[in-house]
């Protein structure tokens, strides 16, 4: 899914190996959707005056930001994307109505906003009572997980344009007290990268996963080799909120920069300060489903890393000095699991010695 | 289009005609998708802890408010609909990239909430350039009539969703200085009712609309019997932007209540306040563009006024001390077009005496 403002994420530009399945090959041309995206973005400038609010530019950056009157905002809008054709296909809609607040308000979390509220939007073919009373229960799970209110949404029948049903929103979120948007300015060298962990594909890679999964031949209803319960379920898995997470720890003048680790994988670290090396030196091992997935392309671990989150899917920049003291603060918010996947150094792109990986750039 | 919180527009239950066109056989049940989305709400509750911020309940209104620190936001999200559909057809994709801000920013002058930002969700089969420079320009105009500045946005490419192109968006507003949001509580009798024109359909009824051109063979390139230039074209024409009418009196004291006109067209007074009636005695003629489309059908009075908006998009109540000083205020900033078309007596519901017309209920 392609962000503004800020550069877009370009994977699959020769990176993956000719005989191995690239994002680009699976039908989703991210070189093609950015150069028309540059275009609708030439021509849509707009300069409001003062007193309609200033927006901040944070290059790069996950969520729009704006000063109106005494408080900052940040504003983030995504959809859960193709993953909505596996809850279709399963027949299960709780996982992706819970997706709905997850892939918005983790962008919030990005530049340490404190979540206020959400709208959804849902465009169906049908609106089906079960469906939606599943995308419901779903998405009031995540709302309560990020501590979110429903401010509303839309609801389009429109057959003639959406098969199934598509599913997304918008996520607003502020700045409380003294605390400033975390933007990834101030990471610098010896800064220490701690990766919370994913729970499995959250809502990123299905076009690729679901072309792969037809052409093997998966049955979806038994666990891959080496999973428990059925595959599908696994894939469906929803998308693991980092809210609490960000929130507790956005205060501290140690927490440099923040991430989500979506579409565009590890590259997504590149957003945040275009001069610095992000060296990957201690990522965990990919849980098995990633290596499943990965076993049915077969897939580039190149083409792995820049397009799921390979196990991590956020990740805090921070001071050393203040380590100890942040991952004390994730731990009482939930996030014990997070660990040290590596540093910052001197140069640009990300670096993942263990796999002989290196990512330049990000547009 | 359906919107939340609150009550949901219900129109077509029994109120064509059974030889004429209504909405709901034109393939959309508003009714079912009523049943549905109240289980999606059930379901989908959430009390967030105050310090997320506080939700502000305004019974029926078009946006969802929030108190956050020290200022009161208001968000509307909505999309273009199945106008998209015709702009295919035609090849023109200028006018529904400033339907985009439109139909959101509308929702936000309907609470007095004066512009701040809009983010924009594009899902399409295929990024093409030129249609999405086209959209860029519509919207880039929107932007800058509705002074508001682009945030960000989403562009996901699903051709596995998705028919053509889809547009939507989510604006984001707030209330200036000492302003409060206007929710029609103090709607009273007396009250008079100042309505400001469309221009055109705006991008509401459009399934309707599309069918009946479809099954009468309508050459789109021609203009209409008594129309200029080609009915496409005419069709096509943007909704037209109120945030500088609503801006310019939403802090007058004497201004009761605000609305928007779109799908549901004069029913969406009732919303504003349940225990008056609307009476609307001297609404204009409707511009010969209704008439066109409601002779294709035929289409009943009643289905007309509660599907289109007959000419008018937005309307002031204002106390009736109070009605010279708000009509100069909106010829100020460009609504020199304002006319008086009704006023508020005790009662419920809405009433087109001259037309012999009685609505009841939003929901």
């Amino acid at each position: 899914m392609l962000s503004l403002p800020g550069p877009l994420p370009q994977g699959g530009n020769g990176t993956g190996d000719a005989t191995g399945w690239t994002y680009a090959r699976s039908g989703v041309d991210r070189g093609e959707t950015s150069r028309a995206l540059a275009g609708l973005l030439r021509a849509a400038r707009s300069r409001p005056p003062a007193a309609h609010g200033r927006p901040i530019h944070a290059p790069g950056h996950y969520a729009g930001l704006l000063r109106i009157g005494r408080e900052t905002i940040a504003v983030t809008t995504d959809t859960v994307g193709t993953k909505v054709l596996l809850a279709e296909e399963l027949g299960r809609w709780e996982e992706v109505g819970e997706d709905i607040v997850g892939v918005n308000v983790n962008d919030l979390a990005s530049v340490g906003a404190r979540t206020a509220g959400l709208v959804d939007v849902i465009l169906c073919e049908r609106p089906r009572v079960r469906e939606f009373a599943a995308i419901g229960r779903g998405l009031g799970r995540g709302l309560r997980r990020a501590e979110c209110a429903l401010l509303g949404g839309e609801t389009a029948v429109v057959p003639a344009i959406v098969r199934g049903t598509d599913l997304g929103g918008t996520a607003v979120g502020f700045f409380p007290g003294r605390r400033r948007p975390v933007t990834g300015a101030r990471i610098r060298p010896g800064d220490v990268l701690l990766g919370i962990p994913s729970d499995g594909l959250h809502a990123n890679g299905f076009t690729l996963v679901r072309r792969l999964l037809q052409e093997g031949g998966v049955d979806l209803g038994r666990p891959r080799p080496g999973g428990r319960g059925p595959a599908g379920r696994e894939l469906l898995r929803p998308t693991r909120i980092y809210t609490r997470a960000s929130d507790a720890v956005a205060d501290d003048p140690g927490v440099h920069g923040l991430a989500h680790l979506s579409g565009g994988g590890v590259r997504n670290l590149i957003r945040l300060h275009r001069k610095s090396r992000f060296v990957l030196g201690t990522w965990p091992e990919p849980p098995g489903v990633f290596r499943w997935v990965q076993s049915l392309g077969p897939i580039s671990d190149q083409e792995m890393f820049q397009t799921f989150n390979m196990g991590v899917g956020f990740v805090v920049v921070v001071a050393r000095a203040r380590l100890e003291a942040v991952r004390r603060r994730l731990s009482a918010v939930g996030a014990r699991d997070a660990v040290v996947i590596g540093h910052v150094e001197r140069g640009d792109g990300v670096e993942l010695p263990a796999w002989g990986l290196r990512y330049q750039g990000y547009s």
